[in-house]
Order: C-alpha cells, then sequence, then structure tokens
C-alpha cells in the first residue's frame, strides 16, 4: 500500500509538470487577453494546486489501454474548471474566503470583477481547448457532454448552490453526501471519464472508472472536512474552521471528525475495489495509490 | 427595405417561439437542479428577450442550405451565453444594474450568490446542449470551438473586462470598436458561424457570413450605445443613461450621437453587403432584414 501511494505521488508530480506546461503553452498563443484578466487567471491558474484531476484524467485513459497524450487536452480542461470554480466560490457573495493555497484568493489580488471574469473565461477555456483536442470528433462531443454535465446545474454548480443553502440547516449523513456527490464528486469523477472517454474505452470500462472516480470524489469531500476541522493554516494554505464558522453542512457536523475519517477510509476503498476490471493494467497501481493520496493527504 | 424588415421580423418571432420552447424542453429535463438556483436561471432566461442571436443562428444555417432543425442547439446555446453574460454583466461588482428587460436583475431577485451561479450554470448547459445535438460529431466540435473562442477571455469576457478598463478613459472610435468587437460583435459573428457550421457549410460560406456577423454585431452595439444615451427607461426596459453616469468609452462619447447614428448604418449596409454569395437564397431576405432590425430597434 505505501508503494502504490510512493507512486502514486510520483505520478502526481509528473502529471503536474505535464499540465502545467501545456496549459503555460495554451495561453501564450492568446495574445489578445486583456492584461488584467490574463494576469487574474494565470494568479489561480498557477497557484501550485495539487492537479490531482488532470492526474485522475490521465492515469484513466492509460487505465483503459490508452496513451496520455490523448487525454491531455482533457486534463487541462478539468484543471481550468476546478480552478474556476475555487475562483467563484471565494468571492464575498460565495464562501468569502481570502486566502487560498497559501495566497491571496483572486479577487482580493485583482478584485471581484476581473475575479468573476477570471472564472468565466477560465469555464469558457476549458471547453474551447476540449474542442482544439486533436482526439476523434465523436470522443471529443462525448468529453464535451461529460464535463459540462458534470460541472453544471445538476453538477458542480447546483452543489455549491445545495452548499449555500445548507448553511444553518440540521446536518445528516444523507444531506452532507447529497451537497458532496454533486459540489466535488460530479467533477472528481467527470476527471476519470474524461481520460477513459478520449482515450478510447468501452461501456463497461466506463462504468466501472465511473464508479471509482464517484467514490473517490466523496472520499476526497470527506476528508476535505476533516481537514477543515482539525488543521492549521500554515498546513492548510486556506483558512481553517470556515466550515463551523459558517455553519456548513459536512460530514463532520453530522457525525463528527472520527466517523468521517473512518467514511473517508471506507470510501476510498470501495473506489479501489470498483477497479477490479483494470488491475492487471500498470495504471491501475497509480488509481489505487491515488485514492489513499485522496483521503491521506495533509491540504 | 421595409419588406425585408418586416420579413426579418416575422422570423425572430417565430425563432423566439421555437427556441423558448426548446429552452423549456430542456431544462424540465434536469429534475435534479436545486430550486433556488433553477428559478435564478429560468428569471434571467425566460424575461422577454429579443432572440437576436438564436434567429441569426437559424437563419445563416438556412442561408447556407440547411435545416433550421439543425441548428436548434446551437441557437439555443447562443441564447445561455448571451443571457449568462447579461446576469455577470449586471453584478455589483461589474455594471451595477437593478433593472433589465423591465424585471429586477437576476442578483436584485436572488441575491448575488445565486446569480453567479446561474450565469455559471446557464454557460455551462450551453456547452452540454451544443454536445447532445444530434448533428454529426465533426460539426458539433467544431461549433464548441467557435462558441468557446467568441465567449472567451479573448472575445466577450475579455471585451467585459476592456469595458471596465475604459471606464472614465479618453474615448475614440478606435478605443470604442477594439471594446465593441469582443463585447458584442463576438457573441453576434458566432451566432451566425454556429448556426453556419452546424447546417454543414464551406468554409467560403462561414468567412462571407463571419463578416456579415461582425459588421451587423459592431452596428448592434453602436445603436446600443445610441439607445442609452436617447431612451427613457421605459422604453429601454433597463436604466439609460448609465455610459455617460459610469464614463462608459462608448462610440457615442467617442464621437456624438449623430456620428454614431451614421456609423450604425454604413456597418449595416457592410454586414448586408458581406451577404453577396447568398443573395439567391430565401433566407438572405431575412438576414438583410435582421442587419437593419439591429439598427433601428428601440430598445
Amino acid at each position: 500500500m505505501g508503494r502504490e501511494r510512493a507512486e502514486a505521488k510520483a505520478y502526481l508530480e509528473n502529471a503536474a509538470s505535464l499540465v502545467e506546461a501545456e496549459l503555460r503553452r495554451r495561453l501564450p498563443a492568446h495574445r489578445d487577453i486583456p492584461g488584467k484578466l490574463r494576469a487574474a487567471m494565470e494568479h489561480s491558474l498557477f497557484a501550485g494546486g495539487k492537479r490531482l484531476r488532470p492526474a485522475l484524467c490521465l492515469a484513466a485513459a492509460e487505465a483503459v489501454g490508452g496513451r496520455r497524450e490523448d487525454a491531455l487536452p482533457g486534463a487541462c480542461a478539468l484543471e481550468m474548471v476546478h480552478t474556476y470554480s475555487l475562483i467563484h466560490d471565494d468571492l464575498p457573495a460565495m464562501d468569502d474566503d481570502d486566502l487560498r493555497r497559501g495566497k491571496p484568493t483572486c479577487h482580493v489580488a485583482f478584485g471581484e470583477a476581473a475575479a468573476i471574469l477570471a472564472g468565466d473565461a477560465l469555464l469558457t477555456e476549458a471547453f474551447a481547448t476540449l474542442a482544439a483536442s486533436p482526439a476523434d470528433a465523436g470522443r471529443v462531443k462525448r468529453a464535451v457532454a461529460v464535463l459540462a454535465n458534470a460541472a453544471g446545474a445538476t453538477g458542480m454548480v447546483g452543489g455549491q448552490q445545495l452548499d449555500l443553502d445548507g448553511e444553518g440547516q440540521t446536518a445528516t449523513v444523507e444531506a452532507a453526501t447529497a451537497i458532496h456527490l454533486r459540489k466535488t464528486a460530479a467533477l472528481l469523477q467527470a476527471a476519470v471519464l474524461v481520460g477513459a472517454v478520449l482515450a478510447g474505452s468501452s461501456g463497461y470500462e466506463q462504468q466501472a472508472l465511473g464508479r471509482y472516480g464517484q467514490a473517490l470524489g466523496l472520499a476526497f469531500q470527506v476528508a476535505d472536512d476533516v481537514l477543515d476541522a482539525t488543521s492549521s493554516a500554515e498546513q492548510l494554505g486556506k483558512s481553517p474552521g470556515k466550515d463551523r464558522e459558517q455553519k456548513k453542512l459536512t460530514y463532520v457536523a453530522a457525525a463528527g471528525v472520527a466517523a468521517a475519517r473512518r467514511q473517508a477510509r471506507k470510501l476510498a476503498r470501495e473506489a479501489v475495489a470498483a477497479l477490479e476490471p483494470f488491475r492487471r493494467r500498470p495504471a491501475c497501481a497509480v488509481l489505487r495509490g491515488l485514492a489513499e493520496l485522496a483521503v491521506e493527504r495533509k491540504k
């Protein structure tokens, strides 16, 4: 188990370099981006994120026997969507956060207007990036559908609305899970599926990877709830204790820290179990390790 | 000329019914949209917009010999992107408008958080809608690229940043045109191109329609500057005189109302001239009439 975690960590670092280089390669082509908007986009896009979604996207492509290169535009698109969601979630009208990854949040650094626009631009560029993929058009069309459905009103954006609606509400495990499924798990699941779709995969493979991605996504968010409740700002790179302060409807609020830790580990095991059809593929060890990292992380 | 305008008006009304029915048909399928988010999306999407972009999309499809049905998902996507841009532009951190189409703006009715999310959701749904199109995958992939590039950092979002940057700056015709090209013309041009692409068209046809769409888009925004300077709130359905109040860098600020009126008409004629290759197609009369309507409107 320790070996797979180390392998996943190396894969994550490698994927981060690959994706950051590709993101930088794509942005300079846009000489026409107004300076302030561009600076706001880069501030958040290159803020030292873990790049977990890109790594999941690339590893899923390899797990179905495809090439990482085929999934690279998808990996970039996923990171753009994730980054936009953080920028908008941090806005004063939403969670009102000043600190993210140890740096001032986008609206603190560039003002609210530029932050809203930087988010809008990154979301839009995500689809431009997918559409510029050299992959077969049928796969690209399907990947656009997967990403848009996971990120939109019935997925991530809907989850953020539920998260806001849930403030001050009685926390139950069911309610917390309903929020987590959309707010976090939908996009992590999409990361896996977009990689699998772009690399070419069967419906059976996509089903198994979808189960893996959803369980991993839930595990990730439950672990996040635990970190918010137990970490320091220094460890976390963002302000801790915000969930309790804002009366968020979290797994920790519903069941306590100890039960949340157990649940995160249980979900990570479920994610690993869903990988059974791929167990002989080398990339499967990476996916297993990533599921562990999602719950064993310090930030 | 009067006949073509009447024909375009009838086409616009017909396109509006068609697109509204299709937008409503698409939304109910999403039973899982949280209530407040859904209400905020519908508030702005069904606020009695002119549906000019959908009409342009459908008419362009017909002008290249395609069927309206093939372009319908594109028409819906264009209206979603347009609506999202209005919601975000109206936010307190941006243009801070309370009134739009004679109704309270989205954030006034539902609060800032839901308005930001409703905009995000509509932008995302636009791409989901395109990706659900039954059209050939190659055409859909190209339509996604056209829409994303027009709407993103080098297009509409970049234009909104330039618009904000321009507040209080010395107005020149060149600077106003640079803003208009991105803020408004890019998406109107995309409306025409998405229709043409989804319906199947040659590069030559797309070039001609692209010139038409860009000239029409500029004409539309110059006419908008004139309306803001000369209309009442009742006529306009939104607060007039905001451009001068906010020291916006507009064509009117650069050249005055009379010169702006002349420029809008000149641009509309340029748009019509670009349609030369299609002059024998019935839909061409509609496109000519829409160019006239873009500058002769009262709101």
